[in-house]
C-alpha cells in the first residue's frame, strides 16, 4: 500500500535504494503520444546532484522501457520502467544493522513491518524519488502539448532568501547550479552552503512552483481540492515538512478585504493571492505553491544512533551525502505537480460533454 | 468525483448549502462500537459558531443516523447521516446568480461544472463540513478506546500569535469562546476581532492539532506518508492554504545537526522536531502539525463582483457570514485528523501478521 | 467496505432492511442533465413486485433527492437519495434473533462482523437493490442521449426456457407479468409458478441482458475487461450464481474455427459468439450476457435453523417472500448494466485525445 | 487503467507480448514471509504448455524479483518483477500489422486506443498472466501457512466432462499432463485434442477450482461480495466466458427447498450447494467455482481477416497457438483465485478487533 499515486494517470513505484533496481509502472498515459527521450534524461540529469553539493560523484541513472511504448510512441497501455542500482559492498552497512539513526526512517519502518533493509535507507531512500522524475518528465511531456508548463526553482535555503517569491526569473533558475532565480542571492546562498560544509553540516530549504496555462475547471470538490491533492504529492517527497498554496501561511495575516482577488473583464484578476485555486478549482490564473524542506540529517559528524536494546552507539555516517538536497528536490517538485496536474486533466475529461 | 475521502474508513459526503439536506455515508467503521452520541452533538455544537463571530445566530444541526448502528451498537455496515438544511427565501440569492464574486467558488465552480448552484455557495459551502464533523466525532470515538486522543487548538488570528506553540494548554483553548490556549493572547485576539468587526472586515489564522497515543508505525511508504495523508485532509477543509509538520517551515532554518531529534533509551525522542513522523511513518512520539486559513472573504463590504460579460457589478453580501471562521474549524480539523488516523490504523492491523 | 461501486461514475449504497431508511450516493453523474423522474418511479415498480409472485402486498418506495440536483438538472456534485423504511413491528421478528437460517446470510455475517440485524435480512436483504435501480434509471437516461438502450427479460424459471435466448422480443418481456420475451413459454412459466405456490416452494431463473449502441472501445485491458466488470456487478446482485457473455458457456463446446465471428466490411460481425466483448474491450456489437439466480431460499415451509449452541430450531417463515423473484430481479440487472457502461463510458473519455 | 487488481494485496501488471518483458508489481505483501522460489517457478512450469498441445515448444521462463525482498524474506514494501520476452524476428508480424483478425483483439484495441501492438497480440496477449501466475504463487504460499489451501483442475474439454464436478480427484488431476481428475475421461479427452489437431481446430473447457481451509467472514457484503469478486477475476483471464459458484446455472433448476444447505451442529453445511459463500461472505465451507473458455481462436487454418478498408484479406496464423489453452489456464484460476483470497484474508484483519 502507498506505492501508488493517481486516479486516472497512477504511478505505481518499487525499489530499495541498494536491490536490485528502483522504477515504476504508469498506467492511464494517453496513447499516440512520440516521447522525447532525452528530455526524460535531462530532468534526471537534473535530480543528480553535482560534486558542489555531495560528498562523492555518481554515475547517470540510466532508465530502460519495459512497455507501453513502441517505435517511440505511447501505446496507452502500462508504461514500465527501471533503473538498475549499481553493485556495492553489503559489509559497509553491517555496522547500521543493529542501529537506529535519530530521524531516518529506521525506528520507523522496523516498528511498522518488523524488518527492514539497512542498507542505503531502502525503500525511504530519497532513491525512489528517480522513478518519480521518469514519470514526471513523460506527464509535463503530456501537459506541454496542451500548453501546460510547470517551473519550479529554490527561493530559501538555511536563512537565505530570494527577495521575490512571486515572479521568480525561471530562465535564472535553470541556468543556476543552485536553482536560484536570483544572481544575488545564488552568491549567498553559496556562501551559506561553503560554510555547511566547511562545519559538516547541512542545509535545509524552499522550492516555489509555477503552473502556467491550466485553464480553470481542474480539481474536484471537497476532498480532492487541486490544493489538496497537490498538499498529498508535496508532501509525500522525502523530508518535506511545509506546504503552503498562493499567499499560504500570509494568507492568515491578511483581512479578508485584502485577501480578495478582485477580477479583471476578461475573468483573470487583478491579484493571485489565491494561487490560482478557488474552491479547490483552478481558476485559469497560475498556480503557485511553495514547498519547505528540512535539511539533510545525516551530516559528517558522527551519529548518536541507538541499538535495538536502547544503548547509544556513535557510528560513522555511510554513503553519500548531500550538504543540501533542496536544488536537486526542484525536478521532483515538478514532476509531482506535472503527474497531479495530469492526473486533474485526464479526470476532467470525463466530466466534459 | 472528489466527495469520498480514506481507504479502510472511507467518508462519502454530499450536500448543498441551501439544498434539502448535507450528510455522508461512513464505510469501514468497525463493528460492536457502542456510539455516543451526546458527544456527536458536542462537537457539532463547537462547528457552530456563537454569536460573537457571525453576523446572525443559527440553530443547532440535528443528525439523523440512517443505517450501520442498531440500538446504539455500530454493525460493521455503512452508517449513513443527514443534517436536513433549513427553509430558505430563494429570491433572496437571485441577485448572485448571475455574477461571480472574486475568491469564491463562483466562477471556478461554473468553468468546471458549466452550472452551479448559486444559493450559499452551494457544495462550495463550509457548509458540507457538518459532514466531516460528524465522521470525525465517530472517529475520535473509536480512537479514545485505543487510547488515540486528538486535541487542537487556534494558535494565530490575523497578526496575533500565542506564545508558545509546542504545547498548547488544549484545556484553556477548550474553555476559551475562540479556542485560544493561552489567556493574554485571547484577550489580544478578542480585541482584534472587535476592531475587524467594526471595520466591517474578517481574519484569518491558524489551527494547532496535537494527536497523542499513536504507536509507532502507522502511515505507508512513499506516496502515503502519514504528513502527505494529513496534508491531503488539512487542505481540503474550506479556506485552508497551508500546512507544516513538526517544525514544518521554520525546520529549512535549521542545520542538519540541529534538526536531528536523539532518541532516549526508550526509543522516545528528546526533541519532536520531526512532529512525530520519520520516513513518513509515525514513531511513537506525539504527532503535531498547524494549518493556516486565509480569511473569509465575504465581508461587510459591498462585493465588486463581475457577470458572465465580464462587467463589474456591485453586490451586496448575502446570508450570514463570520468575522473571523478559524475557531469553528478547529472541531474540522480534529475531525480530519481522526479520520486519517482511524483509517491509518485499520490499514496497519492488516500488515500485523 | 464493499459498498461503493464505479471508477468514475461511483455509487456508495447504504441501508438495513428494516433500518430508518435505504439509500445511496452517485459521485461523477455529469452536470447539466435534465432528468426524467417519472422513469424512475416506473423502473423503482419493476422492481416491486405484483401480487402474483408474493405473499403480501407492498406500499410503493418514494424516493427522495437530497443533493446534486437544482430544478430538475444535475449539477455535477454527489446526488444523494433515500427511500425510508416502513416501521414494523420488530417483536415479530425476536424469533430470528437467536438462530441462523439455512442459506441465508444469517451465519456468515455474524461470524465476519461478530453482530447482526436480525430483522429481515438486515444489510443483507435484496431490499438494498433499491438504491441500485435509483442509480440504474438515472444512468440508463444518460445512455440514451448516448444512444446507448439496455433491455433485459427473464429467459428461463425453473426449468422452463424460452426458445431463442439469442433475440429475446423485448417488446413482449416488457408488457409480460413475469418479463417473459415469448408468449407460449409464459404460460408454461406461469403454470410453474402456480404449481411451485401451491407446494409452498420457491423458483430460480436466468436473465438475459443486451446493451445496443455502444460504441467499440469500452473496457479495460487486462484485469478490468468489460467482461469482468459486467461479471462483479452481476455476481454482486443478491441471489446471482453464474453469469455468461456471448456464447458463454456453450463456446466450450466449440470448435475455434465455428466460435470466431467473422467481419462484415464495416468491421460489424456476421455472428456474435463473444457478445459484444473482445480483449475485454467492447467491439461495436450488441453486448449480450446472462445471469443465473438461485430460488428465494425462505419458501413458505418451516425453516430448519440452528441456534448458537447448533442445537436445530424449526422456525416459521416471517415477512414477506417472492415465489420467484427473477422477474422483479430484471431491472436490477439493467440497472447494475447501465453503471457498469456508463462508468466505462466516462473513463474512455479520458483517453480519447 | 484496467491493469491493477485488488484492494490491499495490490498486483499491477505490464507489458507487451513481444516488448521488451512482462511483468508485475505486488503492493500489500505482508513482511517477513520466507518465500520458496521453487514453488514460483513450478508454478509457472505448469502455465507453460507441455509439447503435446501446441505446434513449437518454448524456453522457461525466467523470473527476476527486483526489490521487496531481503535474503529471500519479503520487506513488506513493493515486490517487483520481470520476465523478459525473447528476441523475436518483427518482419514476421509485418503482414498482421494492417489486418483485423476475427475474435482477436486487434480491431477493439485499434478502436480504444487508435495504435495497437499488432506483434503477437500485443498487451492483450495470454502472455500477461505470467505475472498473475507469480503473484498467484506468492499468495498461495502465503496463504499455505494459514492452512488455506487452493486446487484446480479440468473439468471439460470440448463436449467431453468429469463425471463428478463436485469432488474432483486433485491428486489425479496434478499428475495428468491435461489436469484431469479422472483417468477415464483423461483418455477421451486426449482423444478429442488428437482429432483436433489432425483437422487444425481448437477445443474450449471448463477448469473448476476449489478453496480450503477459509474461514467463515471473508467477503464485502453488497458489491464486493466474495463472489463477485471472484467472478471478476475469473472473467478477466484471457477466453473466459463463463463464470458459476456452486451449483451456479444449475441452481435455477432447483427448488428453493431444494436449494437450501441445511445446517449441522458445527456450524458446517450437510451439503454445499452455495459453494461457500452466503449473502456474498465465505460460510467456511469449502468455496467452489467454475470457468468456461472459448477456444483458441487462432487455429491451424487461414485466417480472414479484413484491412482498415473492410476488404477481406486472407492471413497465415503467425507465432505458437494451442491446440487447448484450458490445461495452462488451470495454475492461472488458481493464481488469480489466490489473490482474490489473499486480498479478502488481509481486509477482514482490518474488521477484527
Amino acid at each position: 500500500m502507498g506505492n501508488t499515486f493517481g486516479r486516472i494517470f497512477r504511478l505505481t513505484t518499487f525499489g530499495e535504494s541498494h536491490g536490485e533496481a528502483v522504477g515504476g509502472v504508469i498506467d492511464g498515459f494517453p496513447p499516440r503520444v512520440a516521447l522525447d527521450f532525452t528530455a526524460i534524461d535531462s530532468l534526471l540529469a537534473q535530480r543528480r546532484s553535482s560534486n558542489y553539493f555531495e560528498t562523492t560523484r555518481r554515475e547517470p541513472d540510466r532508465v530502460r522501457f519495459l512497455s507501453g511504448i513502441k517505435e517511440g510512441v505511447t501505446l496507452g497501455t502500462p508504461i514500465a520502467f527501471i533503473v538498475e542500482n549499481q553493485k556495492y559492498n553489503s559489509a559497509e552497512y553491517d555496522e547500521l544493522k543493529e542501529v537506529f539513526r535519530p530521524s531516518h526512517a529506521d525506528y520507523s519502518y522496523q516498528a511498522k513491518y518488523g524488518i527492514r533493509d539497512h542498507c542505503g535507507g531502502g525503500r525511504a531512500s530519497a532513491r525512489e524519488t528517480v522513478a518519480r522524475v521518469v514519470a514526471g518528465a513523460l506527464a509535463m511531456q503530456f501537459l506541454e502539448k496542451q500548453g501546460i508548463t510547470i517551473d519550479a526553482c529554490v527561493t530559501q535555503i538555511g536563512n537565505v532568501k530570494v527577495p521575490n517569491t512571486q515572479h521568480p526569473d525561471f530562465a535564472i533558475a535553470d541556468a543556476s547550479p543552485i536553482r536560484c532565480p536570483h544572481k544575488d542571492t545564488e552568491l549567498l546562498i553559496l556562501n551559506a552552503l561553503d560554510e555547511a560544509k566547511n562545519s559538516g553540516d547541512t542545509l535545509g530549504g524552499v522550492i516555489t512552483c509555477v503552473v502556467n496555462g491550466c485553464k480553470a475547471g481542474l480539481g474536484e470538490p471537497v476532498f480532492d481540492k487541486l490544493g489538496a491533492t497537490l498538499a498529498h504529492a508535496m508532501m509525500s517527497i522525502p523530508s518535506a515538512r511545509g506546504f503552503e498554496i498562493g499567499e499560504g501561511f500570509a494568507s492568515a495575516l491578511m483581512t479578508g478585504s485584502r485577501y480578495a482577488d478582485a477580477f479583471n473583464g476578461d475573468f483573470s484578476t487583478k491579484t493571485n493571492r489565491s494561487g490560482g485555486i478557488q474552491g479547490g478549482i483552478s481558476n485559469g490564473m497560475e498556480i503557485r505553491f511553495s514547498v519547505a524542506f528540512h535539511p539533510v540529517v545525516t551530516t559528517g559528524k558522527p551519529i548518536e544512533a541507538v541499538d535495538a536494546q536502547g544503548n547509544v552507539r556513535t557510528v560513522l555516517p555511510k554513503g553519500r551525502h548531500d550538504i543540501c538536497q533542496v536544488p536537486r528536490a526542484v525536478p521532483v517538485v515538478q514532476s509531482m505537480a506535472a503527474i497531479v496536474i495530469m492526473d486533474n486533466f485526464l479526470l476532467q475529461k470525463s466530466i466534459n460533454q
